[in-house]
């Protein structure tokens, strides 16, 4: 099932993609309490995609690729490193990322991003599929100047929180198997990242019960995967896709803030 | 105004705390869209007060009282230096700060809190007072080990944000100055942490106007302004009180984990 949110005449609805992609079944209710077709349906010509989440709790992962953390130059955490992207930072696949007046070096990141579809805690890897609604693509975009400069002093926000630094979407995929999934970043069309995702240092299973053995998860949540090797620069005017193999493109534009 | 969030048979409510905080005077609505009294007074004592804000976005500044930083050994941070708390870690003034079953070092830290009334994007310090509902008491329990490992690598969430780690309350002052406030914290009824808000770095508008500069600000959003020195260890059995001048006492107490 393909899942995605959006807005016709105004107004949200969830519906489920068919038609190979050209319609959308409207549904009443969410995919968390319960989805209820309606029996009609909507052209995607018709409507604005919205992200799949409406202001969720994000949790990043970070150096969960060897490839990554090479090009990074840094030794494979003996932690799992995580940090929070504020709900305002979510935008979706019809938005563009704002690159900031005073930005100096803003990077894409193409991730796998997991939607917790029922609250978890103290999960074992081996069930965290029951908790897992499905899969998104996401782009944990990352001011890496300001990055650097917080995490000198262990922490992270601002570098990787800014308004339109996670665009998520464009559908949420349920039944899929996340272990081995291609996922590659084009840049202007050029590909910039290739990798799959049977190179996670950490499994989906591993972060979800890594960080339900800390902290209650809820519906909603979405927990981005890490980004493999390959992250680079991005400029207004650049189009940015994320593709996942049974997921689909997350395109975004970036645009020059208005001053 | 003194706003509280309770509970009573079931069925949560907002207040306003009247007859010197012997009763409330029970609300409809919230304080972000408007607060309309029912006519109806609830004694305090024949309700559970909850959490002043529920699943609020938490913003928590580090190293923002130079007491504190000295006592880290650290130098003063040349950028502000922010995390987020989740908001599963919020606790209210009658729950209990879970001990996690493996933790080994659980700190205590005072802290005022902003409570943000009105969704701002770059506002001016001068203008941040606008944007402001009022100010509450919080602890921002820490697991320092968990805390220098992640911080290590650059980022921070579950040595911050495990649940409980996030006790906020008893009530949301509306109409007080900030700029000068006595801080105190105590365990077991020892006097911890002694300060004024008058030596916070940077000040409560000067936070306002850094995060509302890269990220929209939303109503019923916490801002932990950091805490002073006198940091220090938690135990299950512990009392923790967090008393800010013209806000309150907020007191919990530490229970170990079941295994």
């Amino acid at each position: 099932m393909r899942i995605v949110r959006y807005s016709r005449g105004g107004v949200c609805h969830y519906g489920e993609l068919v038609d190979d992609g050209a319609g959308i079944a409207r549904c009443e209710g969410d995919p968390f309490t319960g989805l209820f077709p309606t029996g009609h349906l909507d052209g995607v010509a018709e409507v604005a995609i919205l992200p799949p989440l409406e202001r969720p709790r994000i949790f990043g992962f970070a150096y969960n690729y060897a490839s990554h953390v090479d090009e990074t130059d840094r030794e494979v955490p003996e932690v799992p490193v995580v940090f929070m992207k504020p709900s305002t930072a979510v935008i979706g696949p019809d938005d563009a990322i704002v690159y900031p007046a005073d930005g100096e070096l803003i990077h894409f990141e193409g991730e796998l991003v997991v939607v917790i579809g029922k609250e978890a805690r103290h999960v074992k890897a081996a069930d965290a599929h029951e908790y897992i609604l499905g899969y998104t693509c996401g782009n944990d975009v990352s001011d890496r100047v300001i990055q650097r400069r917080e995490s000198a002093f262990g922490a992270l926000l601002i570098g990787k929180g800014q308004d339109t630094f996670a665009p998520l979407g464009p559908a949420i995929v349920t039944e899929l198997d996340p272990s081995r999934l291609s996922l590659t970043t084009r840049v202007n069309g050029t590909v910039m990242q290739s990798a799959s995702t049977a190179d996670l240092l950490l499994t989906v299973p591993d972060l979800v019960s890594y960080l339900s053995r800390y902290l209650t998860l809820l519906p909603g949540d979405a927990i981005m995967t890490g980004t493999p090797s390959g992250v680079g620069p991005i400029r207004p005017g650049d189009e940015v896709e994320v593709e996942i193999e049974g997921i689909g493109v997350l395109r975004n534009t970036v645009v020059a803030e208005r001053g």
